[in-house]
């Protein structure tokens, strides 16, 4: 059977494209997503992507991937930086996590480098645009493969 | 008339019993919930029990026991560390209100140390497991017989 | 054609009125409201209002007012001290923004001195009770007839 | 056979009832004492009952809480900001150990909100008054009978 | 008899439009007294306007305010982040008082964050440039019909 | 009847005159203290001396002194810097009293700097060695005599 | 020949009796500086008394102090906490100073505490109103004579 | 042409699979470097090792790099936390690089936290043991083919 | 004549064996003192050996070695990260003393890193269980021997 | 024609050769005048000195050179680390400025290590004494010949 | 067979006798070594000695121990407080180690007190000159000796 | 004889012209060495100049300097704000050191602006570029005159 990955897209992720395209870009998260479905696809990996910018759905997003993923690739975006209820969450699953950004988080504001979250993941991929995903789905495939 | 007592619990509590237990015990929140409504029964409490991974709906919760409740019994959870909203509710519905912790916070991480929420309740009880719980609605008991 | 403002009431301004009269007054969000639709008038400017409680629906209120703005005024209460996403959001939509305080956040516990938003919105008014609303419109609107 | 309680109440909490009525209440120690005792007989535990001015005094009669105590009820007073010596004695004993102040510490000044001690505890219960120390009572009856 | 604003222009404000005009653009400080002066009229206030390089002639000018004026509209410039006598003075004479900047002090360098002033004033508005001071001269009015 | 002043010499006080002499000079403790008596009688006031090197036993001669004194002075030496118990029980007490210091404790290292006492105190004097005593005792008279 | 002894009062205290009559007290400068005269006569000294509200100013009534002063009080009000350049000056002049405040400023905000000044001076004294400094005229005597 | 890869490994990764193997693993920096070498090939880039533990050898390595390399892989382990020079030869070459770390340094020590470097490459993955080595291959390739 | 050491035990020391054993050993305070007592005849010392759990007599031990110490040995246990009045005595006797303790207080709790006495001692040894005590013995007696 | 410099020095420079002569040396701001405008001769510059104790009159001085000088030397002396007022003035002028220091401030105290003026200038030149302003004026002469 | 020490010396101590006499005595290195060689023989300890000024050498001097040393003196000196490749080096080889210092460097400037080494090594010996040396060979002989 | 000034060039200084010339300008090592040599001549000066990336070379040309040099001119580049080796060589050897930098350090990252440096040498100059180091010639020229 398929392992199963969750990918978790945070606060205004769902604006890429149009949000400061010399930090993120100029692709959009349907592009990203399309992306991960086929890489998936050859990775022989089913995936779930969620987008949401609620803290408590990212939460329950995260509760209830206990039922269904083996690994979660969550890119928490602005929430990484004030959250204790997402690494809770993933505290409370125990899932293994794989954190993502698309920019340089510490080629930014200071704030932008305190994480409540990076402590509990397993690992983190940053600063490649769309590929941190398609990195950290390889990463996921190699996890789960051992 | 009998004396009401809402119980609010926060973020991933609804995981109970299947979030670390080394630090959380085994027993779940429906267990914790059911002592609860017995004990309230003894001590002639009227009881609601509300569970959500919301910041905003445990903010709504607050508002809306202004006009139901007489004391508020919260377990915050994540968001002890990180709400400033759950305070500004707590101090503009203006009912005493108990903050209970399952584990005790200041054996755990540093930032679980932290608390916008400590200054404003009427006191805190924490570290005893379910028992803070049970023990709060003792507190809230001698709080509104007196 | 005229020039529309959102005006966004962060959690607990619901309350205002109920809420620690000794710093917010009596007044009551249907107060303002309706003496900011009147000045709107007077102004020739179109008005949206909406209120929430809750970080997510904040966020996506400005992602929303992409489609319809011209400018924002948001009074983030307690979510100006702890969110990244609503200032992130601000910048990802682009619109010049108008931060508005009923209080001096500055005669206050050190704790409502700090904001990640401040440095994100074109300017700031705090203090003056309702009349920090009514400021920021004409603020607003000296802004769009630049 | 009963089990035994050893309650401690440390530095200028003999002045109770003279001290600062709007912080304390006006009740005497005694008072507690007296409430402490007949608790005590109803929940079938043996009490005893020290009062300090000293932190070394504190720190011994913890060491000879080893041969008679199950439980210590601790109330450090000014010794909870100030005293390594006092949790190094309840790690020492290794007896579980309930912290009990009569104001919310966290409503008060900062340095009221530091505590070495804090970690070192079982459980802390505060600022309910005399309440946290019936309160404690009963915390400490459901550990040992545990 | 009319009200009567004192405005107060602090140091290096008089080389306004000479002085980096990116922050603080390019019009002239009388260009900004003159427009004042004029909505000092429609509003139907008397106004007086300082500019002052010296720490200790803002002193004095806000001490000789107790004889004349009914509220202070300051702008204390580079003061407002290194000046304890300023705020002392505005305390001494009592007088209700607006800060006002040109630019948005906290999109600039961490010092200009902080202030001494800013929990001594009514409140402050601040990053609209000129329009700055003209918002707090309508704010003063409204303070000063109640 | 006359008025009756408490002088409490904190920690280490004791060996006067032995201690580092380049700050603390020559002069022993029985020199202040007979010099204190004398000047005592010129201001007819009644006078009592206590030297200990305890903290609880400062704190314990500052609640026995609710019973006798009008007014304490207290040089608490080392104490200064680490006791919360002593300001606790002046507090208590609710008498006032004046901080000596032998020594400019500011031109030293930095952590003599810190006081929790020194926001609890009438007034403070430091640095004028034996006199900062006799001026304490004059300060005293001059509280007693209003 | 008399010894001279300069009095430097510092920014708004000029207001005396003006300000914030329930910190400074009602008494104003000028009954002050009767009395500092009244008793310099007793302890045969000769006296100059120096108000300003300007930094520069006391920088510079210090160095003047050099061709007539024996010892100089000061009370630097507002530049306590913000001056480097009037300690500088006191190191310069070489002369012995006491450092003078009406009020306790350990009692009130905490930047209060703050003074580059603390470790220049002879010795402090503050929290006695008018009479602390009465009680510096008296210690400058004392430093006179040995 | 191939595109080639410098990959840096800094001190200490010698001793890999001696050194603390719950952190680190039981595989050693031959496979590692064996594995990379066949990665390589697969991605028809040509590769380059290094490793050394001293800090100056890092920064002339960086240095070479310009007249071979098109993009660096560094591993720069306790160099990580203390260097300025690397970041410093890294910009001054101006290749893009790649962080890499064998653990989770969020996990661990406080001190692994701080990054000079963090800042100056651009992207990191680290926890994901040799993995990241791997991955950071990939995301070269990537880069180069853009 | 045989030089003399005064050996110190702070607080909770004469729990040791019973104490955290995984920290401190098995052995008892009193074989320390017996190995203590065994070597200084070796080394022809004269010992007196001290324990006290309170602050204010390890002060006074201090005190009465000025009659007839020529060193001190102190292991001030918790009173190391607390006491001022312990290193003020030890300057205030002038005795070169050494600093001990049975564990590396540096691989345990931040807050145990931090200690007045360490810049009064002579020297530190520390981590080597009761071996610390044994080479502060010869460390002294090398000094008397200079 | 000329290139003209303007060399300003701060508070207290005038009691040079009088003031702490182990820092500052026994030569007077007149011997450095004298030669610096010997030097200035040889460099074929032309010089203004101002001295003054008065941060407004810095920025004044500062103002007025943009109609005069083509570069400024400033001693800001005590006003280095507690003035914004002078780096914004020099900013607004936009004139290059050599910030000079008789000492070195690095050897000195912590406070004068903080500056909010060396960001602003184009160079410092400290610790050399008098030197110090003769390698300035070099400076500025080899700026000015570019 | 004989057990076998390596002792390390760290930068800049090749200059012993030369260096800051008043802080490090008269005495070279190979004084030291010469003594240390002399003790080994009498504890029949095998010795090696490296001295180094270069961090990576230390480091690998560290990893070569693995073959050859049973226990680690080393005397870090500046690397004491900025290198984090040493204590993990020794982390790595996993043999104890003795932290050696001549100077008692809490006695001396703040950044002397912080160690990332402090907590990795067995024990601390410092602030006896040469001595520190031989306190810890015989340290290391008897943690050998167990 | 000539006196003999050793100049050093730290870490990344031989990619001068290289790297980052909106920083650094065009002119690259053998420029400014070539203009030093130049310049030594016309002053009567010996020189040498060692360039190296390793700061235990660093520590190593300050050692040797002793038996050659009568100042020495340091740029440590990266070092400056991480070494302490350095800065201890300098004063092991005791010969007076002129701190250079090419650009103004205190213009760019905070992490630039601390130096353990700074204390020790006799004097810094920086922000002009290669005529930093011609100044500090002119500088060591002037100390060794005296």
């Amino acid at each position: 059977m398929k392992k199963r990955v969750l990918v978790l897209h945070g606060p205004n992720l769902n604006l890429l494209g149009l949000r400061e395209p010399e930090i993120y870009g100029n692709f959009k998260l349907e592009d990203i997503d399309r992306e991960l479905n086929q890489l998936a696809g050859e990775l022989e990996l089913e995936l779930r992507v969620v987008q949401t910018n609620h803290e408590g759905e990212l939460v329950e997003a995260i509760q209830k991937a206990r039922e269904w993923a083996n690994v979660i690739i969550i890119n928490p975006a602005a929430y990484t930086h004030t959250s204790v209820a997402i690494p809770d969450a993933l505290k409370a699953v125990g899932l293994p996590a794989i954190e993502v950004h698309l920019s340089n988080v510490y080629a930014r504001e200071e704030f932008r480098h305190r994480s409540y979250l990076a402590g509990v993941v397993r690992g983190r991929i940053l600063g490649f645009g769309p590929d941190s995903y398609y990195l950290a789905l390889r990463a996921a495939q190699t996890l789960l493969s051992k």
